[in-house]
Parts: structure tokens; sequence; C-alpha cells
């Protein structure tokens, strides 16, 4: 059932899908602060967590072990399109005239062309083994969304996305996969819950934003026993899911580089996609085994790890979610509505928060232009249209290999594929900004 | 570069991207019917092609070689995304409640999503290398046209696309995605060209067909010596590009069903999609190791095999192609606005016709609403959109193996994926058609 049959390229490179997800966090010396109780302010507890979540979840957003098996059931899935494929990016390299290694790890292979199916699959099954009936979630560019729509219909969960309006109504495409699975998908914020009527009250023109709908998920799902909340990104338990990804990409590229990654590139909305890239990697440095330096790209609009503060914040624009500590730019922040709308978050995974204040992760934010400048040179050379979001990871690499022409081996990650995003490319080729 | 890691799943199967292409006809006790110069009605010769076709082209038109070496700079690039994945369809064969083996072999993991790239980078290559300055098409949906303008970006080829009226307008994506790879595309008719402004005339609320789309291409090339023509479809180079597609999976087959296919569907629009998987088969038939049957599945609303007559005929609306022995609904006939753009067209490959002819390749029509029920019960079990073209070989497959019950082992071309037509699929879940 795999979607990859082996090609015998030079350029090959061969892997398992991973049997256990890495959790980087445990292998550090100082634990990630804990989630607070928006009431209480006191670190929550898994009774507190049990009206949104399932118990494996939660399991996994608490744990200590650094590994932890994949089910059968979600691996089987995976390999459906896992492991996905390291490329060496031989003509990006000569486009951008340098002697660097650039590899791209491309997650657009998946069935919905995105990282977060790779969460989804989990979520749903384990929402799914303790007999929930219905996920309700939130989704900005609509990959999340459509993973989840997916998941869903391997596991016969019914799925209702609230979509931010401004990727909802520019977008449309990612809506139509949605409902393509199965799936209901509303633009947020919407009449149906009452955080969604008390935003169209007050700013009946809003853009909406990535916090304003996972308020109005979380409200439907708290109040029906049979319905829980899937968060796409930010939470342990997804960063934990997405590293199958690095997981996969050190073992491919140990194949070909003996000595590991100089610089891994990744972008960052919420931070599960560099995360499942990186922690990996970081694990190699931490086990003295490589010292790669890991870069998140962020949006100019929306910059948390370069302009946030580190603090205790909300993760929604309601406050009805735990207290987060975390890069935030402030629960209320509304960033414009940029194209990678998968990056219009005000925060930024606490797991991935943690690293950043150890100085192991360090953040760079780039314009808009800049990333569809990068992300149009790529698709000229290699042939994938990149994410939007992917776009800016992209450009953070090219802008790096320019400054610094040392021969190094620089992995970016290709968190999806930009086809359902051409219109935005239109409006970059027509000059639109 | 390749696109895709192998996975160690019990389903894999791999192979290696072929060295040659396969030329069925030249194995044929009967050859192709020639084609035929527009004027003298003679059989055309190399160089009443010259002005629209670079050398190695015609070359490949006229040959009785069974087997032509694929050049490495084209098998280089082929190996960016093949070669494609043959998926054991697991959770499909659940759905259908059969006890069929059912493979899909896939072509949306080329750059563009569809198996058109196997001959634009063919095309684009063997005109570069005779100097070719520029490249003119035509384009349906737009599979063609963005697969020329990905592999226009790589041998520095520029490309001008016309694409019919109805796809251009209703699916902007792919138009979008030309422009991404630097190529330009119009909305045909056009005012742009002779024959455009003449249909324009007197029919200014024409959809636009494929055949309209060539006749403007066509004119361009051929007032221009820097400048040649590309099809996409229906001539014999492009049937032997795209037999990159059956070779392979017969050998994938192989590893897995040690008695080959007992029935192979695709769609047929000019036919090439078709040819290309089938003809490996064939000649796996006419050398007795196995025995399939092969089942061209075409729309409803365009049915050239099932409802067509098999004569000399126009490749375009305007006369200027050569004419071409093939199945034809009449170079006049003008389909539905179907959402299968790439299957509008009102002739069939003379290879594909030939073959029909001989007996070996049987053609069934299918309603576009089977077809999209099709594709929607596949994606919600394996995951992956179809294109609104594969669905009818979904739609083709899905009645056989409930109409035959007996364990077999079916083989679906899935042409491409349905990421840019998931308006189409709104509406069909819209019950609009």
């Amino acid at each position: 059932m795999t979607l990859h049959a082996a090609a015998t390229h030079p350029d090959l490179v061969t892997v398992e899908v991973p049997t256990h997800w890495y959790n980087l966090p445990a292998e550090l010396d100082e634990p990630i602060p804990p989630h607070l109780h928006p009431g209480t302010k006191e670190p929550v507890t898994a009774d507190d967590l049990a009206a949104l979540f399932p118990s494996g979840l939660i399991a996994q957003e608490v744990s200590t072990d650094p590994y932890i098996a994949i089910p059968e059931a979600v691996r089987e899935i995976y390999s459906m399109w896992r492991p996905s494929p390291l490329i060496r990016a031989r003509r990006f390299e000569q486009a951008l005239n340098t002697g660097a290694h650039i590899y791209v790890k491309y997650e657009g292979v998946s069935p919905v062309g995105s990282h977060k199916t790779n969460s989804a699959v989990a979520q749903a099954y384990y929402n799914s083994i303790d007999g929930v009936r219905k996920l309700t979630t939130e989704t900005g560019a609509g990959q999340w969304g459509s993973a989840l729509a997916f998941a869903g219909a391997q596991f016969g969960l019914e799925i209702e996305v609230w979509q931010v309006r401004a990727s909802y109504e520019s977008k449309p495409y990612r809506g139509h996969l949605i409902r393509t699975y199965g799936g209901t998908v509303h633009s947020s914020p919407s009449n149906l819950t009452e955080s969604g009527r008390a935003i169209l009250a007050s700013s009946p023109d809003t853009t909406g934003s990535l916090g304003m709908a996972v308020s109005e998920a979380v409200e439907v799902a708290a109040a029906d026993p049979d319905t829980r909340y899937a968060l796409g990104s930010v939470l342990n338990h997804v960063v934990l899911h997405q590293s199958v990804i690095g997981l996969e990409a050190v073992a491919q590229l140990a194949a070909v580089e003996p000595n590991g990654a100089d610089v891994v590139f990744g972008c960052a909305g919420g931070g599960s996609n560099l995360a499942g890239l990186a922690f990996p990697f970081l694990r190699e440095k931490i086990h003295g085994r490589s010292n790669p330096r890991v870069v998140a790209a962020e949006p100019a609009a929306c910059p948390s790890i370069t302009q946030g503060e580190y603090r205790y914040d909300h993760g929604d624009v309601a406050g009805l979610t735990p207290l987060l500590k975390m890069h935030t730019l402030g629960m209320d922040f509304v960033p414009d509505p940029i194209h990678a709308g998968g990056l219009r978050y005000h925060g930024m995974a606490p797991a991935l928060s943690h690293t950043v204040a150890l100085g192991l992760v360090e953040g760079i934010a780039i314009e808009q232009h800049d990333a569809f400048a990068a992300g149009v040179q790529f698709a000229r050379s290699q042939g994938i249209v990149p994410a939007p979001e992917s776009t800016h990871a992209i450009a953070a690499a090219a802008r790096h290999v320019a400054d610094d022409p040392a021969e190094q081996v620089v992995v970016i990650g290709l968190s999806g594929h930009g086809q359902l995003d051409l219109p935005a490319y239109a409006e970059f080729l027509d000059g639109n900004f």
C-alpha cells in the first residue's frame, strides 16, 4: 500500500518507517514548564484535559519517555506514503550557485500534501479507541483540517472544521478537500458558537485567526461528551507525532553524509513541523554525534520567536485553553492575512519555545516577498511548488548559503506542496506583493 | 534527486527507471496506417513534419523499432519522480467488498501531478538539441500545459500555452502553475491567432475545445522558424514516451503477481495515458506470457471509441494537422464542458485506435456522475483524490469487479491527482451532477 516504489537512482536513500516517536524534551536536563489550568493557574492534570482529549494523547502530553511506540494501525497508514523522500536538490544548488549540499525532506507526498497527516492519523486513532464519535478542529490554510478529515475517514470519525475566514474565502480548494473526505467545514468566526458570535458582534469584518478558530472548535467539543477536540500543532503530543519526519531524515542523511547536517531549516507557525524535523537532529547534537544549527523560519508578519515574549499565554483568543509557556505575540494578536495561513498563529509550541530558551534553536523572520521569490526559484529548478509556509524555510536557507559559501550540509524541511496555494503565486507573479 | 525513498512495506515493489521506451506497433503484424498530408492526402514525409516537430521526434513518429533508448538527460529528470508507485489499493478493495487484487499505477507523484511530464520532458529535450527557442501547445484541464512549462524550465525553452476556455475559466490553478514555471497561458479561442479570431467571430460564446486550441498553437508555431509545436497526446511519439508507465507497472506487478494482470483499465481522452499503461501489458499478451484484457474508459460525453467512426480525420478543428486514421467523433465535434477536461477530444491516438481495430483493446463509456462517485469512494478509502480523468478508469474497474466476483488481478491507471480539480468534486458533492 506504499505510495512510493524505490528508485535505483544514485541519490536514493532508503529508510524504514519509524517504529517509535521521539520525545526530545525527555532527554533534556530541564523539563518543559507545565501547562497551567486557566482558572486555578496550577499545573493541569490529566483529569483537566479529559474533556478535550483522549487518554492516549494526554499520556503523551506529559510523557517523560524519550521513545513512544507507534501503534501498528497508525504505522500501517503512515506506510501509505512514508518514509517521505529526502531529496538532494541539485538543480536548486545550481540555481543558487552554491557548493553546499542541499537536501529537502519532502512531506508533500502525503495524501493531503503536507506533514499534518502525521499527527492527524495518530489523533484519530487514539480518539477512536476511546470510543469518541466526532472530532472538532481549527485550520488556517486548510492543511490540518484536510489531514484530519482524511484521518477521520480512515477510522470512521465525523470531522467538523472551523477554517480561518481569510483562508476559507481566498483558498476554497482545501475546504472542498475536507468535504471530499466526508468532513464538514465552516468559516471562522462563525455564527455556530458563542465565541464566534461574540467576535462577529465586535469585529464583523475580521479576517479571522487561528486563535479564534481554536475557541470555536474547543467550545463545541467541550459541550458534547462524544466529541473531542484535535489540535494540529503547538501541544507536546503533536510535536511528538511529527518526530517521524526528523527520525527518517537523520537516518536518510546518514547514508549519504557521514558527518550529518550542519544547518537545519524549517518553517515555524505553531512549531510542530520545525520541531518534528529538528528534534531528532538535536538528539544527534546532545549525544555528541554531530553539531547542527537549527533555524526556525517564521513570517515577518507573525514573528513570535524573534519578536514575541517567552511567557505563559493562552493558546486561543477566548482563553479557553490551558496557559502555555511559549514565545507569544499575545493571544489577541491578529496577524495580517499573509498567504502562509498555516503560520498565522500568535504563539509557538511550548516544546519548541523551550529549546529556543535553551539556545538549541534560533529564529529568523522572513518577509513574504522574499519567501515567494525563493519558492518560485525552487519550483523552476526542482519542479515542486512549495507550500507558502515552506517557502520561508527555503528563503532562509538560500540566504544562509549566500552569506556563508563554505561547503556544508543543509537540510530544509519542505512541509508540503503549494498546488492549492497557486493563486498566491499568481499574485506574487503579478507583482502584488 | 529522486522524490521517493523506499519504504520497507510488505507491498513495496521496486523497479528501475526504464532505459528504453517501448513501441508496441513495431511488434504487430499490421502497421499503423500512416498519417496523410492534409493537402495531397499522401502519407506525410519527414520533411512535411519538420516545420512542426524536431528531428528526434519525427524519427520516433515513424519508427519501426520496438525499443528506443531514453536519452540520459531525459532519464535523469524522470528519476526525480520515477519509477512511479504501483500501489495495492487494499482499502479500496475493502470498500468494494471484492476479492480482486486491485493495483493502481499512480502518476500523480510527478511535479505537476500527472503522467503528462513523461512526454513533456522528452519533447522539450529533443527540441532543445535542435536549437528550438520556444514551444507552443494546447491544453485542456491544464495537465499538459503545466507539464510542458515544467519541462521548458528544465531545458531553457520559452513555453506558450492555449488552454480550452471552459477549463481556463473554471480551473485557473493550472494556469497559475504554468506561470509559476515561467510559461505563458491564454484562453482559447483567443484573439491572438487567425483561427481563434475566426472561431470567436462565428461562435463568441464557445466553451472551446482541444481541437480549437491545437489550431491556435500550430498556427503560431508554423509562423516562426525558431518555434515548434508540442502535442500532449494522440501522436505516435507521445504514446511511445508514455510507455514508461506500463514498462514499470509490468515489472512491478511481476514481483507480486506471478501470473500478471487479468484486466487493465485506463482513462482515454487522446489515448496516450491508456496506451502508455497498456502497450507493455499487450507486449506480455502477444508474447504469450499473460493474457490481459485492456479496457479504455472514456467519458459518455465524448465517446470516440464506443460511438465514433474509425476513419481518417484531422487532429484539429481548422484542418491544419495531418489526417490521422483514428476513432473520431468528427473534427467539428464540441463535447459538453465536463470536468474531465483532459478527455474532451474528438479523436483517439492512431496507435491506440489501431489496437482497438485489432481487437486488443475494448472501450467503455462512463457517465460523469458515476466517475465522480467512484473518485470520492477512492479518496475516502485510499486518501488520494484522483484526477477527474482517472475517475473514469476507477469507475470502470469498480463496475467490473462488481459484475465479475472472481479472484483476479486488476490494474488501474491513475493518471494524476485531482487536487486542482477540487471545485468539480465540490459540485458533485453539492448534487449538481
